[in-house]
């Protein structure tokens, strides 16, 4: 439920326009709607700033279907997160104006660009190549939510001069995102050239003690550098999201 | 080393008062002092806006008081963290400005009061009683970098009608801290209500399953609301120094 | 062996119809049979008011149906659980009666209705959508146990007043059975609403740190509403089971 | 707040004995008390049917205490669990009709004796005399709330004789408690005798890789009878809690 | 390396018909044969009493049929254990007398009948219908070994009366292998009725919280029985040869 | 209950010394006697040819003693293992003839000197010099069940000629035990050069990823060589008592 | 970035050849090259004495194409690891000269054929057959790196006169590499017997506690012998690589 | 037993001053010296160039001296190391020359200063100032081994110029140990600056998900830097002895 249309709703009301009982009832389905295997919260734009993201993993493309059928009569924007390509050519036939990007598993809709309101810039880095996915899901999030991304990919710390050509950028931004797999020390070197908060996301890139991602959790939240906090394994998605939060 | 002092020597450099030697040997011990079993890392309130903070444990009481030595003469506030009591004594006996807090297992020392610079409120939460040190240590380094901070205790999950008691509070605040041991939850429930970043610092607080705070971290890192970032366990000062960042 | 069955035979002896030495025949089989890869215990009936529920996980087709058939000599109502959609085709192709529940996994025969005979209601919640294939299995189960029940789907923490929306139906019923993923937070906030049993499955929904729902698992355990037990992961059977047993 | 007290205000306003004035402000108080350290919640007993349980560790003695005064003015019954020795001194020094029992290390405080109200027997067992403690503390707390209970010590699975001389107990009773360390065997093998709900409460008795009670949960919540549903390690208190809201 | 072949060679040369040199390469070959990416110890016939066994599993067929076709030569009796079908029908086309047993995947080859030589009875027991694979596994390398061997089948704990029917078979064992998956009761009540050892071989029957077997595992480490001794989860080869050790 | 007490009873039954009323009462507590804390099954020695050992850890020196009185009544060996100094001080106090092994935490009770009627030898090998008291537990559990035992200590891995030096002695034993921590790799060595049973015991010898014995127990488990079964970390009584059954 | 290209540019300007600004143009491109999801290291053969090596797994086979088409202008040996077969084909279609090695999972490709400048002999073991894949990747690297290297496999110590039948071999190396699954033992074995570093390699080949290599890599973490340190599971390129630099 | 006593035997053999008979009996004692409690292993001075080291972590402090007494009189240096100050007490009282250095805690004795014979410079480096013991544990090893060893101290990633402000010496070392707790990034940052082995030691310094060291051992074993190889947790001992071996 976008400010908009809960201010359309009230001033109808207060113009005479809509009775009180229509209000009611036009209102309380824009707040939470029960739709079987759904409670959509369309309260949470208003309380939240931002829509109810929808959790692909688990759903059935029918479901996520449904779900986007009700928000898109309300909201301007729509992600949908760990979507497989079968499930996300089922419902970008249905929606011919979501654009699924495989590369983070991500169906985003929106109505027409999404506007910068962000305070400052927000730049994703990564150790390696492989760690872009899941970069790209956070730079996504992070952009539909109307800031300023930047990113520079494969910057690890085995060849630490990598990362210090991009200090400019490094030191321009007002928040970081750093995804690293492996032994996850990205975040620790670049928390410390900074004055800015780090979202670390650790990935399940690396095999043996790689843990599937544990090591690089642990080692981020062990970080001897404090201005990092740490999101669960492999979530983008997460960081682009609370990025936005504190940049907002 | 704060930025006064910079930039004193480098006036005095231009005013003539010092010759380019002198200013090269102050500004050396001013940026990195070796000090046999530390390096100590003055440039670091430049480059991050706040001096290195003393992380006590395994160190000695002689170590602490060998580092704050040669950081009083450059910076206004020092930190300590995780320090005991019996070395706590002997820090303090040493500089009467210092201040031990027990229940936060902290040092703190300043140059006359710290300005509140932070932009908006900081409010810490707790989810039991036994969760209030971590709290504290929050509570306490969030203030010392210059923010206004609030705290309310005891408003777990198995009673929520407390949490929304403070609702008003809540929505106030521009970065919020919360903290909580066994089953973790509290931060997912505090998220969903706002649209602020949310800090979660889980606590060593239960028995059996709660493996030392493995499963409050694991479910705060779960959390089905997305402007949550994690913190190691029992790590109020990393908690409190994120928000001060985020906060700036 | 359901109860009808032994008294019948018990009256035959009675009424000089069956000799001993042919009671005791029928009874022998009645009560334990060996049919070479299964025990069948048909004295569970009698000893525990339910028979024996065939776990298909490890069993073929032919060692399921190899049961069935036994078992359907004797009782009124047989469930198969963890059973994939080739080995359920195979059996319900042998069993016209059988009916498949392809989410829950399940197989329930029954002769004719299951008559409803349990105390109060038993309402089953889920945290998401993704949790509903669980919920399902505990849902059939309690019912095939002679159970009123009542569900509630995604109801979790992050939209909290999506819950107290059920507050009615919550307080009405007599056994509660609430299932979530992730951080497993919803049991704590529903136990700490009613005075009634709660019991807690925690499911591999989630990634990263949810760990195949270990976390959850754990975050139930840990509590902080005393009314609360806990089942194994996604172990929505037991559930059911557990909830039939309490409302007895 | 129990139900009595409630009445009493609610009755002196309808008689006129009291100002609404006045009963706002006792009714407040009788609700949710803030004292600083911790949010009472006096709501609880109406709520839940029982008064909000103090968790003693990681509380100081005076916050124990403090907790207490306010209770007393309520309630009927206090239980305060996880109390060591020197801090149950100082609380029942300040309390004389407070009994601490050491080896459940709870401190129970009533007016007068609790009236039996639970509907059947609930019956305690343990594998092991190790395993005497927890299973003090359920019963302690089982008896409390309003139940009969009896408890039979030193029955485990090794010499599995020792359990079957107490057949008819065990069949007698309406809810069973089994408490058991090491392998955690002993709940799968009574649940297999009865058509009532178990609570299986793991303890941390053992060695090696019993870690700790963890391999003690883990068996039970993999325990091959389906009438079972487990607490945390060494939880005797959430067994009994969770065994009189069966029992109601 | 059987001992037959060895005396042979040795009277030989006791008898004139081979010179020292010819021996000498005989018997090294006999001993220890590098065949490039195996080293076949042809010794361990003579130092073990049984020769090599072959662990499929990540070899080529091609690999195992190189190193039967040395042993073939030497030895009365071949194992290979972890085979896949497919491997299998590689193997058993090269060699026609070697049986795969596609439940235990293992494959037999042996030059006519085993003679039985061990001392008593093996019994072997499993807790399930699914632990059978595992339990052939042990019964098939302990009958190849020269043992007498029997087995029940699925007489779990869940239903005990179903193990006390065949107490006679069980108290006339020599040796007992006992195989359970989930909580790995079994072992522990078995032990109890016996005064022979116990092997234990925990199965990765189970989900959640069975953790691939390794809570059976530890439950059967912790057993409150000592006369049980573990072997590696799913590991009915270890079991059946460790029998045949005790049963020599 | 020795055989001999029950012979004795029986035939004063046969002899007209004593009434069926008396003997049934004599019979019934020297088969399991209910002392409140503890259920003490004297039958066990006829069942298993063993008494009840009593497991100290978590009993008080007054249990202990407790049930040893009624033991001592009935048995000819007592064994109370894992007992600390202090309690061993009480125990020893009370019963003269007791007699504690403080290294291997045990206390020994018999009449007169043990008879030896094991079928072997069972030899005791150790891989360090602090593995010692763990394998002191097995020797003493071992010897006191009547069999001969020798032990060599400190020839681990790591100078494997320690090891064939005694060569002569590992052929010639029937059953061996071997106890190593750290990487556990002894008993694999050991296994492969006999053809009889050996029982591996891991030790907690050893930190950082040592992780209390696990390393050594899961190296243990998986054993290249197959003679080898595994009990718990520490649980030197445990392979003593295997050991004796295999010997039997 | 070899080291004869960085002379050849630095003659060109010394002679005139070369303007400055060229120079800069070119040696600009020779350290670092940004190729969008990539930052090509070239200084590292300059800095390590080997170029950069590729880690395949998670990346495409276009950016292993992409990356090597511009490491090719640079270097004289490209190392590629973590192929599988698909991506390989499409490698070694595009550049001829490369190799790949299916069983190492790599791909090689060098300028004629890398001359020896080890100092010694580099010696790889395996203790079984299935560990071979893992000794191809060490062995490979190491001669990629210019080294002389053997290997013996299928010595593990459940047989160990195989070893010691090697031991002139073993006592020649300069440097060994030890690679072994399940209980990991032969790295203590071997390190036993030399004076000389050696590279133990823990492999996932195992089963039930082999726990994927974990126990194979903490046993020899915990080796009793001191000359040993540690590679990640499966990491025999690392274990390789580490040799050569040993061995330089 | 060192090199020159074992000429000096030989020679006098050779020479004819001692017979064969005593020179048997003397080396015997040399070799291999079984002191009930422990075999000492003095061949391990020919075998491995350094005689055997204790291992003091549960030994008394008279099996320490008794072990000692043996060894002194065949070696030029004994290492005692997890010596705590009690024994060490015990120990220095019986050997005046044996020097206890309390924060590695380790006892050195040597005839004599120990003779620099290793090829190169061994540099230790620590993240932190509460590495330092480990460091000098590592130090103090490598030192009594021969080499030359240099030490830098709190130099890691959280303010990475102070380690690039060292660059001169890093680049100079032949082998480097790098001392790291927390999230364990120093060791791929030094890797990544080098073309040297680095020998990684996780410390157990942090709280938390540091696990005790694990974490920092995990992200050392998955190092983005390939020259990187691992011991165990705070081994600092085990880090100085293969920098030994690799500085030969």
């Amino acid at each position: 439920m976008n400010k908009e249309l809960l201010e359309q709703v009230l001033q109808a009301v207060a113009g005479g326009q809509t009775s009180v009982e229509n209000a009611v009832a036009q209102l309380r389905h824009m707040t939470l709607e029960d739709i079987d295997f759904a409670h959509i919260d369309h309260q949470r734009s208003l309380r939240k700033g931002f829509p109810e993201v929808i959790f692909g993993q688990g759903k059935t493309a029918d479901q996520i279907i449904g779900i986007m059928e009700r928000m898109l009569l309300q909201e301007n924007v729509i992600l949908v997160t760990r979507v497989d390509p079968e499930k996300a050519e089922k419902v970008t036939h249905r929606f011919q104006d979501a654009i699924f990007h495989p590369n983070a598993r991500m169906i985003i809709w929106s109505k027409g660009k999404v506007p910068v309101n962000g305070r400052g810039l927000i730049l994703v880095l990564t150790a390696g190549t492989s760690d872009i996915p899941v970069a790209r899901e956070a730079y996504l999030t992070a952009q539909a939510m109307g800031n300023r991304v930047e990113a520079v990919f494969d910057v690890g710390v085995a060849g630490i001069h990598r990362l210090f050509n991009h200090k400019d950028l490094i030191l321009q931004a007002s928040v970081l995102i750093v995804v690293a797999g492996m032994e996850g020390a990205l975040p620790s070197v670049v928390a410390g050239m900074v004055d800015r908060p780090v979202i670390a996301v650790p990935t399940s890139v690396g095999y043996g003690v790689s843990l599937g991602g544990l090591t690089a959790l642990f080692a981020m939240l062990n970080s001897c550098s404090s201005n990092v906090a740490v999101v669960n394994i492999d979530n983008g998605f997460g960081a682009g999201y609370m990025a936005a939060m504190i940049n907002r």
